[in-house]
């Protein structure tokens, strides 16, 4: 009844669309993510008017896109993802598991001829990525009441716009958002298809594997301060150098991360200044973003790292200022749903695997409300995602929709058994 | 006969007209330097109005001031500095220089009736800092025949605007700068006082240095490449990480620039791309400035980080390439000049230092065309410059007049023997 098949034409469909020479720009509350939408919409009506008649759909109020296939019991199973991207992304982080879910709401109407023993639903999620206004899972934390409505409504993109402006311009109101939670009604089960974005399902050459659940993140700003000085008139010995202080943390998150087996500690941006080649740094600004399955293993990393930075900087004559910048809980999913997605996979490739997910995704802040939840990753060659290079085995793929098919049934009757 | 304190009246008044709260605002080609420039001219012609009938002054084709008092002698005793400063910069940097060879110069004419035994010059080089444009020594190396037109024109400052333009600007051709080569003839001796800008008189407990030359500077754009990938999901074993390469090397120039007594070795600029908080960081740019006095010691230098940079590119999965900004020889200043400013130094208040200078000045252009240079350096308190918090007893800037005068002296007498 499924048809995989079905799901790379539309990927491709969407592609073609959607992506330029650099990669997919379907980048949140812009016309190409407008135009996604109402791409998606059109195989919406061939739906309703060819096998599901009673097909509903609408936009809650914080833009999230939701699907609705009436069943028998009000009780629903959701399927979702995002079809928004980051600017040149891949042609998958997000859009798979929309499209997939689309593929299977299909599948189940053709089963049931139209009514399913339970209601289906299928969410598009806003702004997962938050690349334009850096507020991920914009429209999953406002469905689950875990959104910053004060912080968001000014942030702004490169070019100035504030984010409440970005969503007035498509209809939305930024006060009105928390009004999404409406939708946890009758939720019973929340699904969701990724591609792994990382190596190790690849590593191991296992097609698909079981998220146990999303890492803790702590993100923080650390400022080291030191002296700036004349690169030229000033002996090595009386510096403060604030860049040798950062450098030698820079270098210490790795053993501090790699004391614990899942645990990842990344320094993704420095900033030096005044940041002329003829000046000793007065002044480094980096960021650091540590994650893991256990909230204790992250509160000691956290701990280790703001130790190492005091001695850091105490040894170079500086000042160190740490300043948090987001923070969130490790998110564990459901035990059965995991253990449903782990039969499912197994039967569909015959090898599975157990791993967390490190990125956060939209199924994070559904599982915080208590809707259980599990997540499925597909391999991602080389582990690349967030841009044009970001890739995934045709087959896989196939495989990956097969799979979700074989655990929404499988839902279905858990959900009818509860 | 000599009044130090007149020279701490011009350099207040100068400060008064020409910084604002953030400090000293004579960037080259602004119109704040040119009235610098403006009041200066009142000083000579309140000079040759009174003491000095027979000044003369002009610009050279490159923008550097010219002062002239004719001697018997046409052969030229020569004391310079530059009256531009940095954005934000010190009151005394440059200025200093000027201002005390303007009263070295008013001395002697005193002293011989306006007739010295010798041609007595001051200069007031153009664009010495190179802070709007990037391009330092930009007038004395145009003296010098150092200089780089069609490399220079084309700068720009923050605002886009060319070098080119800002010398149309202010009446010059980029092409004619050359011509302030003529400006060499007859010169016999250079002598300029400079600010230290560093700590080392300060740490001694001196007031006065001898420079025994200007350092050598190597000075290279460094970029580690590795694999821009997820904070999240790539786990600590599979990453590319250039930023923890260039941190191996931000730490190792330190022990590689200690092995020699008198070498700095600088990372002045970090920057990391993407550079935000969720992705590992997968290119890094770097600068790095090396200076030594000794050519030999200065090329280990460059070998040992090139090295270094090699090994942790490797470690890290990354490629390394370097690329030269800049660099200069290490140019050694006349043996009998550096004697007698030691005696002037000593005389003047006894004690005395022979240093190197880790910054440029436009005495190594000087002395480059083999005009017998040297320089003194007064202390600098907590070795800071290029800062509005750049500050110098008055008492020292008094004793640095009073050396300044003793050593002109000497060095007439000097010229008149060779």
């Amino acid at each position: 009844m499924i048809d995989p098949k079905a799901v790379l034409t539309h990927l491709d469909e969407l592609r073609a669309l959607t992506a330029d020479d650099d990669g997919a720009q379907r980048l949140a509350w812009s016309p190409v993510w407008l135009k996604a939408r109402a791409w998606f919409e059109e195989k919406l009506t061939t739906l309703s008017t060819t096998i599901a008649p009673n097909l509903e759909h609408h936009y809650d109020a914080a833009g999230n896109h939701w699907v609705t296939l009436p069943g028998a019991s009000e009780k629903a199973l959701v399927l979702g993802s995002h079809l928004d991207s980051v600017p040149n992304g891949g042609w998958l982080d997000g859009c798979l598991g929309v499209l997939a879910g689309l593929e299977v709401l299909t599948s189940i109407a053709k089963q049931y001829k139209g009514e399913p023993p339970v209601t289906i639903k299928l969410v598009d999620w806003a702004d997962e990525e938050g690349a334009r206004f850096g507020r991920s899972l914009f429209g999953s934390s406002a469905f689950a009441g875990t959104h910053s409505i004060e912080a968001d409504r000014v942030r702004t993109d490169r070019d100035g716009l504030t984010l409440e402006a970005a969503l007035a311009h498509c209809g939305y109101t930024v006060e009105s958002i928390g009004e999404a939670a409406i939708e946890q009604k009758n939720l019973s089960a929340y699904l969701e298809l990724h591609i792994e974005q990382g190596p190790i399902l690849e590593k191991l050459g296992k097609p698909l594997g079981v998220v146990q659940g999303t890492k803790g993140v702590e993100r923080w700003a650390i400022t080291f301060r030191g002296q700036e000085a004349h690169s030229g008139s000033t002996p090595m010995e009386v510096r403060r150098d604030a860049l040798a202080a950062c450098a030698k943390l820079a270098l210490e998150i790795r053993p501090i991360a790699r004391k614990h087996p899942q645990s990842v500690a990344t320094m993704g941006s420095v900033k030096t200044f005044p940041g002329i080649v003829t000046a000793v740094v007065g002044r480094c600004e980096a960021t650091l973003d540590m994650r893991d399955l256990d909230t204790k293993v992250l509160a000691q990393m956290l701990a280790d790292a703001q130790a190492a930075s005091e001695k850091f900087a105490a040894e170079e004559g500086c000042t160190v200022e740490w300043s948090k910048i987001w923070s969130i809980e490790p998110i564990p999913f459901n035990a059965d749903l995991i253990r449903l997605c782990d039969q499912a996979i197994m039967e569909t490739v015959g090898v599975s695997e157990h791993l967390p997910s490190g990125p956060l995704h939209d199924a994070a802040e559904v599982a915080r409300v208590g809707i259980p939840t599990v997540m499925m990753f597909v391999q991602s060659l080389n582990g690349l995602s967030h841009n044009k290079a970001e890739d995934t085995i045709r087959e896989h793929i196939e495989q990956a929709v097969s799979a979700l098919n074989a655990l929404a049934g499988k839902t279905i009757t858990w959900i009818l058994h509860q």
